[in-house]
C-alpha cells in the first residue's frame, strides 16, 4: 500500500508485473487495480505461458488478485498495454473509473470505443512499455498472435 | 467426449456446470467449449463465490478449462446466461465460430451487439435455464448484482 502513487508511479506496478512475467518466459503485460488515493488492490500479469491459461491477461489477473469488490466505479485500472476486447469488455461491464494505459502504439483494443462510451482513458505513453513490446512481438509473433486469439 | 451431441446437447453440459455451482452455494452460471463436431473441449462455471474471483464467470471459466488453443474461430461457446459485457469482449475478442445461449430473458449482455457484428448466436430460450436464473436473482439479489458490477 502506497498512498502517494500518481499515475505513474501506478504503471510503475504493472510494468513490474510485466516484467516478472518476461523473466518467466511469458508474454509481457501487466495490470493492477487501485484505489484513487493509490492503495493497491490487486496487481497480475498474463499468464498463458506460464499456467497454460488464455484466460489471464494483465488486467483480468488483477481483476482476480483483487479479489472480491463491492464496486469497480472507484477503481483505476492500470495496464501496460491497451486493452483487447476480452479487457475492453471488463472494462465496460464493471465501469472501472479510469484506465491507465502504457502502450496504445503495438495493439489499440478497445481503447477507441471506450472512451466514445465516456471512460477515463489515460494514455502515458510510456517509452518502456512501448519499447518491452514492440521487442517481444517481434521476438515472439506466434506467442502475441496465440494471446490475441489470431493464430 | 460426444461427437454426436448438439445445440441441446452442449448446452446441457453447461447446465450441468450452472448447478454444480449452485450446489457449491455459488452464481449458476455455466458454460463449455466446444467443437463444431461435439467434442468438449473445457467446461466450467461462475466461481465468485467459491473461489473469491470475481473474474471466473461461467464463459470466462471455460476458456480457461480449454486450456491453450490454436484458434477459436472454429469452436462454439455456450453459455447458460446471455453472456455479460465482459464475456462479450471475450467472444468479440476470440472470434468464436456460434454462441449458444439458454438465457437472455434474465440477462441481455453484449448479445444484440454481437448480432450486430455479424457474430452467430443461437438462443435455445432454454425454461430450465431461465427458470434457474429467475429464482436464483430473486433469492439472491446482492449475489447476483455484485456478479456484474452493480453493487
Amino acid at each position: 500500500m502506497n498512498p502517494a502513487l500518481d499515475a505513474h508511479g501506478m504503471l510503475a506496478v504493472a510494468i513490474e508485473q510485466a516484467r516478472i512475467g518476461l523473466a518467466e518466459g511469458g508474454i509481457p503485460v501487466g495490470g493492477a487495480i487501485f484505489r484513487t488515493d493509490g492503495t493497491l488492490l490487486g496487481a497480475g500479469r498474463n499468464r498463458l505461458v506460464q499456467n497454460g491459461d488464455p484466460s489471464m491477461h494483465g488486467e483480468t489477473d488483477a481483476f482476480r488478485a483483487a479479489g472480491r469488490q463491492p464496486r469497480y466505479g472507484d477503481l483505476i485500472l492500470v495496464t501496460t498495454l491497451a486493452p483487447c476486447w476480452y479487457c475492453t469488455g471488463l472494462i465496460h461491464q464493471f465501469r472501472f473509473k479510469q484506465v491507465i494505459v502504457g502502450d496504445s502504439v503495438n495493439a489499440q483494443g478497445g481503447v477507441a470505443w471506450l472512451r466514445e462510451k465516456g471512460f477515463d482513458i489515460l494514455d502515458l505513453a510510456s517509452s518502456e512499455c512501448i519499447e518491452m513490446m514492440a521487442k517481444f512481438q517481434r521476438a515472439h509473433p506466434g506467442l502475441w498472435n496465440e494471446c490475441v486469439g489470431e493464430g
